[in-house]
């Protein structure tokens, strides 16, 4: 029985790639897929495709179909979804994955740094789990197979 | 034919009351619900209800699920979702709100200053309109029955 | 009991206004919504609620979302969907509204006329009622009380 | 990670071998699938199955139930839908597919001419992404993998 | 509280006319609703409709579309239904209609005489309740508000 | 706005008469429906409605189709969910009560003692809100007004 | 791609194991499933499990939810449902397979002889395709891969 | 064709192990997934990941998220849902998932002692099928294939 995890939220550390790291050390049985992490990238996708737009609100419209196509066929996929949220940036992509992935009743894992209980408790309230740091998440996905 | 109408987000000026003093001007058929609009009333319903918590982790922990509660009561009924975005706090109940009604198939309109363009992409590449003000709001809404 | 009927199709002639008409000498319990049918207003709403766009295409986008909203409201209501194709134009809107119909499960009379029976066959397939002229279709309303 | 593309639309060019040639050189991991294109043997099938019908309509009514099978069959296993809209015909099965995949949650890609812009508008705003060239689909279906 | 009850079942007896005038005494809160109970009629309907078929094959199709068109109108209406098997016919709409009732969480009952528990074996199992006469069925249906 | 509220749970004391006065004396909006709360009929419905059974499997069989008929009934209509659970018995009824209308997505309050905590954390976990008091469910409901 | 294959409806004569040869001549990738066709095997099955039952009645119920059980394990697993109707028995049980595969949205097709087209009029109007004989079934089945 | 069972309830004895050990030496193609059932873990898996907790009701409530996390992403892969209860301990963990399984359509058996009948009668009449032991349990497992 193989587990795909789709890996929500910030994308300005490596915070993907140190939790891959560990469940590969463990052996575990998880595919990981995750949004676009090359910020540029990811901003740029729409006019990278269809040319340059008259503004930035229609680069943005542009680019934010294509991440929002991309972020369906894998969430779809998923059997889990874990999203981290940072101190930095609203992060309202994340907010939105989750938020629907919840919908979709995809069991869910969200890690939050104790400064966001507050603004987070709503979401928190909906996830299954809500833990603060990577490791705790691992200890989590883990916890499946013990 | 009656509409029910859930509006959701920024809760620290009142938009609602304008909004919902122009439909009765207008003589719309809409009914408006929305979350608990008084802030803190809204951060200690949990204790309200169940008495002191051992620390704000479990006093958000409390009022959230009882904000939730009685959002999903109301979302439900809810024909239209009009969420808000204002340029302070990061209104994650707010982006909560909306991924939920899209995932209900709740028809959606967000409202957002020009600045929140770039962070809110994704999710108003998703809702069905969005706008910049509430009269560009109730202009949708009174499109149905134009 | 009282049922909602959404009238998609063709806004180029009164088959609405006749078929409502008829219905009220009969005196049966429904009650009709449809699309913007002044065409000019339903081109134009975006920009109407939006301000100019910088081209076609932004002006179209714009107005296809307010379009759609008005569609979703009221097609999640209506109880029925009765979709005409007429000689001219293509007509994709309405195939768009009868296929979403069909998916959300709301029974559905499609009216074209003899010439289209070879390109709408698959669509008129996967409709309940496929009938040539206005009265035919109410003819099968009206067969609910029958 | 497996991906099925159904490929809806247009069977009077070979614009399907054009992208699954591409799709090839760049060794993606996607599989297509695609709606009879012999436009000859998807006319007939109903009566290569059934035997000769009384007349054109009957004709088209045993044909179109057996298209329809083999669209359902393939639809429901396809992760993604790509719809090619040409400039000739009306193509009502195309917007059919494209909004019942819409429906039911199938992340979607529109291509078409600049020349339709308008009359596929609706159905653009609900797609994920529209575009106007093979290539930019497959700019699409390959940014998932980015 | 108000219910909606479809009866569904053998048309060959006055079943329906007995079990709501025993309802009205009992003056319970149900309105019923049911499939064309002139067998002449529900058979008729597709050629008084569309004219002359070119067989009975044809002519039964075009009825038959007409009768599940008003069947599914009143079944998503309703709260509950009954479905009364007869010894005689084999009534395999019937069986279509309870069965499509269960499979949209539909609550059940089902009437039938004590020669056809085993050829209705399955089909019982699968319905909330089966019992043997028409007064039994009533007493279910009044159990609501006891 | 008026809210349907279905009280699952123990039948062995007058907590819902008792919730229902205080709504009444605060004068909101719910109307509130039950399962059968005569434990004797309850246990006997099948026998009353079908005639004597063989053993009392068969007669607790028949009682139960019955029960969850006229649970299935009520619970579809119901928009909020209340279960009180207390001290004495296995209640495995009200366990199957709000774990169904989780599954259905309605909102749900648990009431039970602190001395089920530990039993029923898993439940508990998954409703939206747990109190321990008929008062504290109370404003919870009371809190949707607020 | 595989497809599975569910076979409903008459186990009185071999017409599942010409089907299965004919495909498999044809190497056509699908996999078939079906009920328990040794009649008196269903007809045992709940004595065999349960033991002696009170009655016939009570022997029927056993044998039926353990038939039931196999029948909704394998018919959610198939992408495709095939139900032959013969001209002996009642076959409640086929119908019944056949309208939840329809509200499933598997893909149907339906055999029966000319002899049955009025009785099963409403049913095949459901059904994606009707047919004759077990060979334009095969004939259907291929057009998938055409 | 691979089918996943699930093993809900009691875990105070080894039935699981001795379910599994007969299913292998009969060849049959199930694999099994379970709760935790190591007791203690399962009480202290929300101090384990989350650390200690200011006192039972919070040990238990961040146990509780992390078993439920478990047990949805296990459930929802799983084809099959099987639950014993046994005389002693509430298990009301037993009864939401079965509820829950049955509620997503999972084919369901509950194993259960006869002196169980009574007070689970509401579920067993939910459940596809109750039987009193294992090797019953394994017979209707067995009988897929049969």
């Amino acid at each position: 029985m193989e587990f795909i995890v789709y890996l929500a939220g910030q994308i300005h550390d490596d915070w993907r790639e140190k939790l891959i790291k560990k469940v590969e050390e463990r052996n575990l049985p998880f595919t990981f897929v995750s949004p676009q992490t090359n910020h540029e990238r990811s901003d740029n996708i729409g006019e990278d495709v269809l040319g340059k737009q008259p503004s930035n609100l229609y680069k943005d419209a542009a680019a934010s179909s294509i991440n929002n196509f991309r972020t369906e066929v894998l969430l779809q996929k998923a059997d889990i979804v874990i999203a981290l949220f940072g101190e930095e940036y609203r992060q309202w992509n994340t907010a939105m994955d989750v938020s629907t992935a919840i919908s979709m009743n995809k069991p869910t894992i969200i890690i939050r740094p104790e400064s966001l209980i507050h603004p987070l408790k709503e979401l928190s309230s909906k996830a299954n789990v809500t833990v603060e740091t990577v490791e705790q998440a691992l200890d989590v996905l883990a916890y499946i197979f013990d």
